[in-house]
Formats: structure tokens, sequence, C-alpha cells
């Protein structure tokens, strides 16, 4: 079930400012027990929804590892994004027009900022289990940073405690590619969208990898031009490009680089030495984005860390395709 | 030394039309032999230029691998470049203006059709050494492929037998970036400068890899905004774009697409099964843009072949820093 929330009174961020107001849009499965003790809250990547029995079908479902006859799950589209949640397309309440380029730089902890205003609106106290993959996992990390006991269980995907130089180097690029498009500038929502072509093009090589290319996009013959991967690239480009705007994009990535665990909290091992809940993390072992040395750290630091390596060939996307293999390392975990 | 020659006929090409002339510039070193039995080739990459022996000053020079007092070395800025070779900055001999955007599509195979020219003029017949990394191997392996018993040794790195749906892709994705530049159409040097910036800077992304961002490029403090890792690509793409230019950067990745050893010859393998050379060659351990499969391909493939795997953090760049274990690898196998 779709829903909005609407809180009226500013949220001050962390980088400066505020939001005088800001909308959420989320989602639900299933019901609240009248103990409030089976909330499952699942945390969205880039530039995914609050749909997650949608884009984490595999996961979350009848029938599924999350069942909504069994469990309240809860998943809310990020601030700064432009599905429902108040991002660079939304109304700026103190001019009446949207906010465009002046939405302001926005960091994962006020993404987080805002889950909490959603959880005390909804009743939500304790979490029997938080669920996040790659920057759903920088969310959940950082909520459970600040609230050590919130959640009992928690499930982290390809993720990290920190964006790493090699993602922050990544996300550059596909900034630039926005930067360089010659309408970026303008005050409307097609603006930069050639550019936000190229940067999902660029994501689009870094959630798989040569391997995957090369099972799925070569040419068996050996054509001069008109590659199947320079299409396949072409057309993952146009297809977000009609479906997300490039100032969230901007801003979404711009958050992404400023995840860092520790920032005025003392170091990022200290952070996590203090997650009291019992946590799986799951790594993909082809992942170029966030190579397991990332997800090892974390499993080398959270006290309750068990790590579950998923050999996949799918790359950073694993996440959202080995549903089979997530799932049983979820089973196994939680059930012993 | 520097030269240029020019060759005053029409050069036809791979993909139709031709151009009506030619000029090359080119580096030799050291003197041909009277037996001229001592010649060797070197073939550059993308964005580098005729002279070898500055940007492989570890592998040519005195003292060094390739010493020019006992080698006649040669290396041609190749064609579609802007380092003195015909490319889209030349003068168009029918119009008496630069090409620009009506340069041709040119192929690997285009290149070498120019470098055999070069080779007849200079009177090279046998070459005792071909060397060649990354797109530099493209163009060896072409001319192999087609004078099978040219070379006496090939030194292959960081190479592959056809451009990989995957270096396609990555590819693709320069291309967007320089196409979405607003003066990317218009007819001057500088043309679709900005996108050429984040053209290089996915280069970069790919050059590397994630151990190398992380050890050179990593912020100690968890500041929210103006990394090293965003200020090193935005550097590089700076760089690059005040020495090169978006249409020979086009160009050059286009014509790498097209490589491809077996196109209108048979398989690929039964062109690397002709291939006569005593032929060594060298993957660096990291390589995310030519992975190892590539090399291990050749080695596979090429009668008289030994593989030489670089344990190195750098990646594809590693063709172009590890010179000791390149020389080491180059003295070994051609002293037995």
């Amino acid at each position: 079930m779709k829903q909005v929330f609407t809180y009226n009174l500013p949220l001050k961020l962390e980088y400066g400012g505020e939001l005088p107001k800001v909308e959420i849009t989320f989602h639900t499965y299933g019901e609240m027990s009248s103990t409030r003790d089976n909330v499952v809250w699942v945390f969205h990547a880039l530039t995914a929804n609050s749909d997650a029995s949608d884009w984490w079908n595999g996961l979350i479902g009848e029938g599924k590892q999350f069942d909504p006859s069994k469990y309240f799950i809860v998943c809310a589209n990020i601030l700064g994004s432009c599905y429902g949640t108040t991002g660079p397309l939304s109304i700026d309440p103190s001019t009446r027009t949207p906010y465009y380029h002046r939405f302001p730089f926005i960091t994962i902890r006020d993404m987080v900022k805002a889950h909490r205003l959603l959880a005390k609106y909804l009743g939500v106290n304790k979490i029997l289990f938080g669920l996040g993959g790659s920057m759903g996992g920088y969310q959940l990390l950082e909520w459970a940073a600040e609230e050590s006991e919130r959640f009992e269980n928690i499930v982290l995907l390809a993720t990290s405690a920190a964006e790493s130089a090699w993602g922050i180097a990544i996300h550059t690029t596909q900034r630039m590619a926005i930067e360089a498009d010659p309408d970026w500038k303008e005050n409307h929502p097609q603006a930069g969208k050639k550019g936000l072509m190229t940067a999902r093009g660029i994501g689009m090589l870094t959630y798989r990898n040569y391997e995957t290319y090369v099972r799925t996009q070569r040419d068996e013959d050996g054509r001069i031009d008109g590659h199947s991967a320079e299409s396949y690239i072409r057309y993952q480009g146009e297809k977000l490009a009609r479906r997300f705007n490039a100032m969230s994009y901007y801003t979404l990535t711009k958050a992404m680089d400023s995840h860092h665990l520790g920032r005025e909290r003392g170091s990022i091992e200290s952070v996590l030495a203090q997650i009291q809940s019992n946590v799986l993390i799951i790594g993909i072992s082809s992942d170029l984005l966030c190579p397991l040395a990332e997800q090892e750290f974390l499993a080398r630091h959270i006290p309750h860390a068990t790590y579950q390596l998923i050999d996949s060939s799918y790359g950073h996307d694993g996440f959202l395709i080995e549903f089979r293999a997530i799932s049983d390392a979820i089973s196994a975990h939680y059930r012993s």
C-alpha cells in the first residue's frame, strides 16, 4: 500500500540549511502485530522507489522470505529522490515553484532523519529486520549508528561503512557527464537529460563487470560498427532518463559520497563496535563497485556479524538478482 | 628523432572512403644496422604519441631493455590521433580546411596500413621486436595477422584479439559524454572539450581499480564534500583536454571497438594460429579493462607464445608503470 506522510515542520540538514517541510512517500505490506514486533524496514538504493515488493520481488511477497502475512514491511522513498519524497522537483513552499537547482545538499544522515520521522508517525519502535543493499545499506548503517538498539536484526548487502575513494571517483565522472550537458543549468525537469543518460551508462558498467558484458553483449561476427554492447548501454541510459531526473541523480550521488559512519562520531571502527544487532553481511563475489573488502571490513568491526559470500558473476547488481542465494543465506543465519 | 613522412597518394579505408593523403609523424632512436636486423617497432595506445622514449622511458633508452645503441627503434603516431599524424584536426586537401567532423571512420587495420607505408619508406623489412600494450597491441596483432612473418619477436601487454563487449560498453559511455557536450557538433579544435574531460575521467577509472583509488585518494577525515578522488578525476580530465581533442578521442575509441582479428579472415583462433613469431604475452593481474582472460586467450591460440602474469595493483596502467617487471619478463623470455 502506497501512502504519503507529510511532515510540516522544518527538517534541519547536516550540511546546513533546512527543508521547510518534507513529504515522504512509502509503501507498507502486511500489518503491524499488536506487540509491534514484526516490523521489517527495507532501504532502497540510488534510483529505486518505495515499492520494494516490485524491485525486490524475490525477497518480499507472498511465500517469499519476507511475507506480508507474517511481517509489517515498510519501505520509504529517500529524500532527494523523485518517487514521491521531497526532492529537487518538489515544490519549495517558500517560493511555490520547484526547487530544481536550489535543492540543498543532503547527506545519508538527512535521509535517515526523514526515515525516523516516518517510524515515529507509524508507531514503529523496535525494528525486527533492517534490510539494505548498496546505498540502502548506507542508510541502514547510519540509522544503526544513531540508534544502536533500534534494529534486532540487520541484513546488509553489497554495501560499505563509508563511500570509497573508488565510488567517489565513479560518481564524479557521472556528475561531470551531467554538468557537461547543454541544458543542465536550466530550471526544468528535463534539464541534464543527456548527461543523465551517460551517468546511467557509467553506472551500468560498475553494476556489472567484464564477464557479464562478454557473456550477454558479445557480437559473434567481427562487425566494424553497431555493436550490441553499445546499443545496450545507450538503451539503459535512455530508459533511466525516462523515469528519473538529473537533479535527483546529482543530489543522490553527492549524498552517497558524503557517506562516512565516523564523521563527528570518532572512528568508523568505534561506531561499528557499538552496533548491538544480529548482523548478516552479504557480499557478491564479482562486485566491482562495493568490493568484498568493504563487506569484510564491516564484518570485522561489527560485534555480532556474520559474513556470507555469494558466488555470482552478476557483480554489484547481484543484490537485486540473486534472490535464491540471498534468501538461503538469511534463512540459514536467522534459523540458527 | 622526430620526423614526418608524407604519403601523397590516397589511403583507402576499410570502412569505405579514403584519405587523399597521409602524414605520419614518427620517432626513431638509434640506427638501423647494415643487415637491417635490429629493428624494434613500438605501437602506442589511445592518447600517447610517437615519443616512446618519453612515455615508455623505463623500457626504451640508454641502459634500458631497448637501448638505441643496439636497436633501431621506431614509433609512429597513429592515424586519427593529434600528434602529427593525419587526424580530425588535419587539413583536408580537398577543402583546405580541417576535417573536424568530416574525418572518416577508421579502423585498427587502417592504422596498420599507414604503419606499413612507413616501414616501406624506412626500408624496414623484418622487424626484430614488435612491442604493443593495450591499443598498441591491437595494431601489432593486426599487422602480424596480415604479415605472419614480419615480426621475429612480439611482446604484447594488456591487450586482446578483439575489443571485448566490456571495452565497447566503456567506450560507449565515453562517446555519450562527448556527444552530450553543448558544442560537440561544432567545427573547431575545442569542440566537445567538456565531454572529453568526462571521457578521460571514465578512462581513469578503467585504467586503475578500487584498490589504487583507495590507496591513493582516500580522505582520512569523514568530510562531507571536497573529496580527493573527485579532485583527482576532474584534474585528470582537464589535463587530457589540454593536450588532446574530442574528435580524435571519438575516432580512436570507434577504431578500438572495430578491433577484431577475425573479420573477413575466418575465426580469430585461426588467425592467431598463423602467427609465426616468438610471442611473449604479458598480463597485469589487476587489469580491469583488458582482463587476464583476454591475454590467456591469446596465449592459448598463438603457436609460439609464452604467457607471463605480472602481479601488480596498478591495473591496466601497469603496462606503463611496471617497467622492472616487464623488462625482467622480456629478458627472461628472450634469453632462453
